[in-house]
């Protein structure tokens, strides 16, 4: 892992030189530090510590991954090369072992190095070099997704500007545009203004660090607020919509997304602020009827009580630290994903949106 | 100021050997530190760094300071030392000018003072005697009126012994029991038990630095969770009833209090949890007719951005804080003060509660 040159335009993962280059995101707001991923042990580490989050850029990060793992291997057959990719895979996927689009990637990249191996002119190389074309595939593919939701969300939002959004579902969290924040990119290309007001989104402040930080970098007029002003702001009708990502969308649209989605939905149901969630077709899980079924991943209390650099509460308190809520398909206006805005009730326009 | 000796049991501030000693709640909870406030310029500077805080311990503070900046005067007559009060007050409540309680409670001092200087048996020593048996008497009937909150309480939570607080309205914000936790201090003493979730409050995190630590020394079994989990904890039913302070209510019942506090009113309200609003008599003001007319302090960005230790956003960022929000009396199932517990509608049976 090497600190490469700043780039000129800002990006979260990319194909540069023939090395995988991330933005080490636990460094910002404070800093902007690109790190090249060299190996297979890089890309792990990427992933296991944090430096990239976000549901879709974990997954483009471990295509590459695969990319660099075949790269870095001793092998002189194509058996070989297969056995070591998919021990390879296993690792990446070890990373984080819940998150769903990591292994979606690493078998969608084994797939296609086992493709190429079975035809007759198969090489190394070509194999190789097939799993460069799919990872870019990959990357490409999430980029146009999230055009696509902020162009859906664009026509959604008519003439509203005043946006509020939780966590990070920015240009950070994907190859390009973000799902939240697609709107934003799309409309700033479009000469449109915005303001958004940034939920801090506690514990672990996706908001604060890296949605304020990707907002002022597009230019768009940011307000950070502390997650329980939210009331405030709205009841003062400085908010048209709210806008938020999502982890897992079930097939009833009950939307799993990061602790204090489900309060801003509700506030919003309150205030009559339209609740949009923008999401890739490939967070919804028609397999899961409804959101009672996912489990909610309880995280390490020290992450609440001395997360922000000073302890803050004492340090034998019990403490409650969900991930993530479920908010019922009841507080959610749309889901919007690549295919277009799904409305109530979800269970027949998801699954339209897969037809 | 000097750091004194633990006491065996914790208190706010209390006249102990002589001299007016407090906790200084900025160390908290990390460490429980005593300090003698030895002259007018400790008791200025105890109010303005806030080592003392809740609108009750600061009136009790600022009484027990016209003692201490009495007992510094060199004085001949009695006009010298009501000039000198008069002086000392008035820096006393340039501290924190907007704090209701802090000029109250000199206001009080003084009018005492100058009741004792009438007397054709006036003294030096009397009128600074009359000035002790104020400040003790501000004391003893502040601890009096949050017993009677306790009760009042304990009859309104029947059964329910799971609660929600926001901020801190506890003991170290009176002179003891304090307000929305009140009645856990009644009900231990009356051998319930109490589950307590405390909800952080940010960006000053009262409830994480001091309820949590309150609810800890009480012996209450107590949860932290981030100011976005209450939706969280509501929607699984692990809440009975939601106990907040107030930092003033109006003739309607409209209630201002910490930031955050409209949050939850409006979440308790979703999922039909009682909201309760514990206060003193003394913080409703009957002359403003509707939260409407309640300015909003706005508090430096700093606190959210930089307070807790490390930087946690873009150091330009436009930040929103205000120190507190109004929630619509629609929201509130009871006011509790005590007198009793008021019910809608309010305009009158506030009124009633000053009859």
């Amino acid at each position: 892992m090497q600190q490469v040159t700043s780039p000129a335009e800002w990006f979260t993962v990319r194909w540069l030189d023939e090395r995988l280059v991330i933005i080490d995101q636990r460094k910002l707001p404070e800093e902007e530090v690109y790190l090249s991923l060299d190996d297979l042990e890089d890309v792990f580490t990427a992933i296991r510590m944090l430096m990239v989050r976000g549901a879709p850029a974990i997954g483009i990060v471990a295509a590459w991954g695969m990319v660099v793992a075949a790269q870095g291997m001793s092998v002189t057959t194509i058996e070989q090369l297969l056995k070591g990719l998919e021990e390879a895979g296993r690792y990446l996927i070890s990373a984080r072992p819940t998150a769903v689009n990591l292994s979606w990637a690493v078998n969608r990249m084994l797939g296609a190095a086992r493709e190429d191996g079975q035809q007759p002119s198969a090489t190394i190389h070509s194999v190789i070099d097939r799993l460069h074309r799919e990872a870019q595939a990959i990357q490409s593919e999430d980029e146009a997704a999230s055009y696509a939701i902020g162009v859906h969300l664009l026509d959604l939002l008519g003439d509203s500007r005043n946006i509020l959004t939780h966590c990070n579902a920015g240009q950070l969290a994907t190859s390009r545009y973000g799902t939240a924040l697609a709107p934003l990119y799309v409309g700033v290309e479009r000469g449109m203004k915005f303001h958004v007001f940034v939920d801090e989104t506690r514990p672990v402040l996706q908001g604060a660090r890296l949605t304020a930080w990707e907002l002022q970098r597009l230019g768009v007029e940011a307000t950070l607020i502390c997650d329980n002003m939210a009331a405030s702001v709205m009841s003062a009708g400085k908010v048209n919509a709210v806008i938020v990502g999502a982890d897992r969308i079930t097939a009833n649209g009950d939307v799993a997304n990061k602790i204090g989605t489900l309060n801003v939905a509700i506030l919003a149901d309150h205030f009559h602020v339209p609740f949009y969630v923008a999401a890739p077709l490939s967070t919804i899980d028609l397999s899961i009827a409804t959101g009672d079924e996912i489990p909610i991943e309880i995280r390490d209390k020290e992450e609440i009580i001395s997360g922000m650099g000073r302890v803050i509460a004492p340090r034998d308190i019990d403490v409650y630290n969900p991930a993530f809520d479920v908010t019922p398909n009841e507080y959610v206006t749309a889901i919007v994903t690549e295919k277009g805005a799904a409305l109530q009730p979800f269970t027949q326009s998801l699954r339209e949106q897969f037809g």
